[in-house]
Formats: C-alpha cells, sequence, structure tokens
C-alpha cells in the first residue's frame, strides 16, 4: 500500500437503521432502540446516515431494506424476530435478498437451550426460521438469535436484547475514521451568533458546525458542537467558535 | 352523496414524518418528536404510515421530502428552521417543490414581536425566509414560524416548540375513521400463544393483531393489542383473545 492509499482506518464507513413496528408507528411504543444505536456507532466510527420506520407490511420492509443496502455500507434493523404471527421480519429479509426461509438447526440448538421440547411448539420454532446463508447473532438474554445476511443485521426489538445482540455485532463491524467532536455551551441566544458562527463554517468547510438552542435555568442559551475526522481541524475551528463567542459577549454587554 | 359513497369521516388518512438534524444520527440527542406526533395522530384518526431521518444534507432532504409527499396524506417535518447556517429545511422543501424562497412580510412582523430592529439580524432574519405559497404556522412560544405548503407541514424541532406548532395545525386536518384498540395483559409468554393467537389473527382478517413481550416483576408477560375501526370487529376479535388467554392459563397450569 502507497502511503497516498487511504488506510481502512480512514474509509468513511456508513450505516442506515430499519426500524420495523406498528406499536412505534401508533405511538403505543416509544422507541428506545434509534438514539442508543446512533450513539454506539458513533461512538466505534461508524457514520449513522439514514433512519427508517416502517409498519409490519412485507412490502413496505422489502422495499425499505433495498434501499437502504444499495445505499450505505450497514444496515441495521430492529423487531419484528419474535414468536407470533405479527413477527414478519425473518421473512421479508429472505424475500428482499431473494433467498428462502426455512427451520436453521442452529437457531433451533439455541431455543432448545432455553425451551423444553414440549414448549419449543410452532410459534416458538418461528423463531428458528433464518434466510439461507445467514450468520447467526447470538441473544445472551432469550437465546432466540438475530442474524446478518449480506450487510444486513437483523435484531430484535426489545432494548434489553438489542443492546446484547448488537455487542456481539460492534467488534465484527469494519469502522472508520472516527468522527470526533467538542461542544461549547455559549451563554448566548442562537440568533445572536448565527451571523458569525456562518463565517465559521465558510472559512472551516471540512468541519461540521451544529448549533443547538435550548431553555436553561438562566434562559435561553445555545450549544455549538463542532464534528470533525481531523482533530487539528477540530482544534482550529473551536477555537474560532470560542473567539467569536467571548467577542459575541463583549459586544452584546456593551449594547445592553 | 350517495349512501355508498364514503363519508370524509371513514376515509383513511395517512402521514409521515421526516426528522431532519444531523444532532439525532449521531445520537447526541435523542429524539422525542416521532412518538409524540405517532400518539397524536392516532389520537385524530391519522394513521402514521413510515418515519425517515435524515442529516441536514439539501438533496437528502429533498428526496426524502418527495417521496413521502407523493405517497401519504400528509407530511410532518422536524427540525432545521432556527437562525444558523445549519438551519435548510425551508431552502430544501422550497427546492423539493420547485418555488422560490424568501424573506415573508408575514414571517418578519411575527418575529417583530419578539425581536427589536436591532436584534433583528441577518441570521434571525433566515427565519423568516418562506417558500412561496405557505401559509405559516403560528409559534406561541418563540415566534418564528413553521410553514405549510401542500401537503407538507414544516415544524421546529424543539419539542415544545414541535408541540405548540401540532396543536395549531391539529384542527386543519382532515381525520379518517378513527383506529381503536384495546389491550390485555395476558400473563403468559408469547411463546405459550403464538400459535392460537395466529389463528384468531386468520379468523379475523379486519382487525391487526399485536404481541408485545416484557418483563414484569412477576416475570416474562406479553400484551395483546387488538385494533380496528370497526368496533364490533374489536369487540369480537378481543372476546376471541381473552377466552383463548384463559384456556392456555388452564392447559398451562394443567400441565406443570
Amino acid at each position: 500500500m502507497s502511503a497516498n492509499e487511504a488506510s481502512p482506518s480512514a474509509a468513511i464507513v456508513t450505516a442506515a437503521i430499519l426500524v420495523i413496528g406498528d406499536e412505534i408507528l401508533s405511538g403505543r411504543t416509544k422507541d428506545k432502540n434509534i438514539g442508543y444505536i446512533a450513539e454506539y456507532l458513533t461512538n466505534i466510527g461508524v457514520d449513522l446516515r439514514e433512519v427508517r420506520v416502517v409498519p409490519d407490511v412485507a412490502e413496505d420492509i422489502v422495499a425499505a431494506l433495498n434501499a437502504l443496502r444499495g445505499r450505505y455500507t450497514y444496515v441495521f434493523t430492529t423487531g419484528g424476530i419474535g414468536p407470533t404471527h405479527d413477527d414478519i421480519t425473518a421473512d421479508a429479509v429472505a424475500a428482499a435478498f431473494g433467498v428462502t426461509i426455512d427451520h436453521d438447526p442452529r437457531a433451533v440448538a439455541m431455543l432448545s437451550e432455553r425451551f423444553s421440547r414440549d414448549e419449543l411448539n410452532e410459534a416458538r420454532m418461528r423463531m428458528a426460521r433464518i434466510p439461507a446463508g445467514a450468520d447467526l447473532i447470538a441473544n445472551a438474554i432469550s437465546k432466540a438469535p438475530g442474524f446478518r445476511i449480506g450487510n444486513v443485521y437483523v435484531m430484535a426489538g426489545v432494548p434489553a436484547i438489542m443492546q446484547a445482540m448488537l455487542d456481539v455485532i460492534g467488534p465484527t463491524l469494519q469502522t472508520g475514521a472516527k468522527m470526533l467532536s467538542d461542544t461549547v455551551q455559549t451563554g448566548l441566544r442562537e440568533g445572536d451568533i448565527g451571523g458569525p458562527l456562518a463565517e465559521i463554517a465558510n472559512t472551516h468547510p471540512e468541519v461540521s458546525i451544529g448549533s443547538y438552542p435550548f431553555w436553561s435555568e438562566a434562559g435561553p442559551d445555545t450549544n455549538i458542537v463542532v464534528r470533525s475526522r481531523d482533530a487539528e481541524k477540530l482544534l482550529a475551528a473551536m477555537a474560532a467558535v470560542k473567539a467569536m463567542v467571548a467577542l459575541e459577549k463583549q459586544r452584546l454587554s456593551r449594547s445592553n
């Protein structure tokens, strides 16, 4: 490899999340997985680029999955892999990949660790239906596995189980240069610094600068978040932001 | 209108949410709007069918918006309408609709209620940039308006402001026959009832039956949620579920 070639760790690795479930769309269940996975991926150097939530409808799952898996390095799905009739994710994933699906002996063995022969009824055996060619993802909590096929990771919807599966998946992922970030709480209103902040954004094009207003007990306030894969560029942009904030505070205190 | 024609209240009204913001995808901010809007829409008889989260990238916003607005009755966006350079939602919406965008005198008047002439700098004036032909959505909290263009409602990302805007929008929406739902906590494991539940789902095709496992202090448990727009069909399916649950409890207590 020549010095000019990007090393694997400098590559940008992207991802999407596909949340599957009527209960999220009806508002009955409030999703806790998107934020968790987003933070997890950011921390290991994978860029989450898109999230979709779709109902328990096979054609919607297939369409979303095929759109996402062609566009990003990885797709993570949550939900729809339980033992009941409304759990159709595995069948939809098989359809999206154009492969067959059947009871997988490895998955049956995992379920047998938890369930007796009597308990392993037709409903529970649904959880052993795995698309042909998939690798299983261990489930330390309730045994029923997730699976990986191609660049798609199929996980449970129950947060504790999803998190256990993600811990199994994480170390196997290709990761890119980690996105670094730094935050400054300005003590200023967003509209007071929008102009000079835009100038800093213009003169630091390889850095992403976000502005997030909030109310504290002291009144309106704004966090500025600077993000970059390059530590030096991050530092330079952050220095510019801090200098600007100090200047604006002076200016505003003089005008009051 | 003949008796056979659907009345407006019997129509099915659909919606999608488009969440716009790098901070959601990085995991830095945990979204609170999806669940809130989902519950709100369900309560007024609007079916939320899809959610997407995209970054602060104009072409991604335009592509998602054009995909969603053609497919659903309504699209609700959150985020990206503040005063800083990373707030690009209004411009992206204008691009998606192929219309111009400029400072809107009505929006400037709203901002003038809160900000002095000195305060109404170029950054804050960004919040008065409204696509041509849009109606404004009042913002009771911080004045900067949202807007509606076509079937797209553009709202703030800050939850309190989004909620205030949704309260303005809600009464103006066409709503359909409300989705009714009822829940039974079974006290049983999901896998124990998956078989008979699937039979009930088969014999009640116009009712949607969801199964949601959870852990209580007493151990594994499952909520069954039955949903329908028809109160009688809901009642009939729920009776079947309750009878099945009672039977399975008997059967399991005998086998233990």
